[in-house]
């Protein structure tokens, strides 16, 4: 269990990673709830989910920049109804078009993931609540 | 077994990250040796454990700071008797409270584990070697 | 398979770091092509694999450094033969004799393994291209 659950996050941030926001957004449930602490609101479900990812996307790309999500440290805990709870860190570095990299974020990450017959990769998140810790310094 | 080692570890860090001294210790054996390159003296036992962790933890939340540990790079190696003899990398990173991240330290990990029925997540360290690398530079 | 892949990269990195040229190149089959965007040629073969490794092991010793890779967010796709494609994250951390640490590289890995029953650790890399994305700031 746990070896799937890291390859559904190798699969899920690789698809962030490479600006595909709707491959990435197809990783939630249809009434997925996303909150992170650097947003006021939540995103809900899979078309906004898939407008924030590609926003996200967007301006990165506009910055000449490149990320790489680094999601480990898996916890994992069953609940009931084929659902599981996930504690995870995150680290997430910055390249830039100069050749630059650097680290840009710390986060954890709390999800509750569901078993779905037809995912993809076996899981789709239900819920995620992200807390970023730090940011990186930016070199000048 | 890789995938069990991978969130014993999770589960193991993430209590020393949240500033849990008994529960880290409790992946300890009760007679556990740990000795880290930073330390003259070995720490030898759940007590002395505790309050190491203790220690360590009170100080970085007196500085304002979070630290999180990334174990990965798990190389296993079947020992007689139950035990393991695991090989890891862990990198370390320090938020604070202004919203800064950066790398802490790198370190080589080597442990010993023994797979205890009565273990939580399956197995306890009697053993653990720590070697400090290296210091993230600390960004004025 | 995830469990197995990630042990794989343990073993295999961790000969690199260790400066083990020939331990390193044997986790290549005999006729292994190795590309990387930093070098205009590709190494064939485990003799230019091996004298490729010391070359750039002997150039971090030179300066008083150690490298410590960290492999991630494995992505593993079944090929038909025995094969596999595998899609990994690097992260590369420089230690120096001063006790410093920094980000050395951010890289992408692209290999196919195969699986065959005599080699170590289950798998060998048949092809393998890294992308250096970035290299971290060094700290004057």
């Amino acid at each position: 269990m746990h070896a799937e659950t890291a390859g559904f996050y190798a699969h899920q941030m690789r698809r962030l990673d490479e600006g595909d926001a709707e491959g990435w957004a197809a990783t939630f449930t249809e009434d997925a709830v996303f909150r992170i602490s650097s947003r006021r609101q939540p995103m809900r479900g899979r078309a906004e989910l898939t407008a924030g990812a590609r926003a996200a996307s967007d301006a990165v790309a506009a910055a000449g920049e490149r990320l790489r999500h680094m999601t480990g440290m898996l916890e994992i805990e069953e609940l009931p109804d084929e659902q599981m709870l996930v504690r995870a860190t995150t680290l997430v570095y910055a390249t830039d078009a100069s050749g630059g990299a650097r680290l840009h974020q710390v986060c954890d990450c709390t999800d509750i993931l569901v078993r779905t017959a037809s995912a993809p990769r076996t899981f789709l998140v239900k819920d995620r609540r992200i807390d970023v810790l730090g940011h990186g310094p930016v070199p000048r």
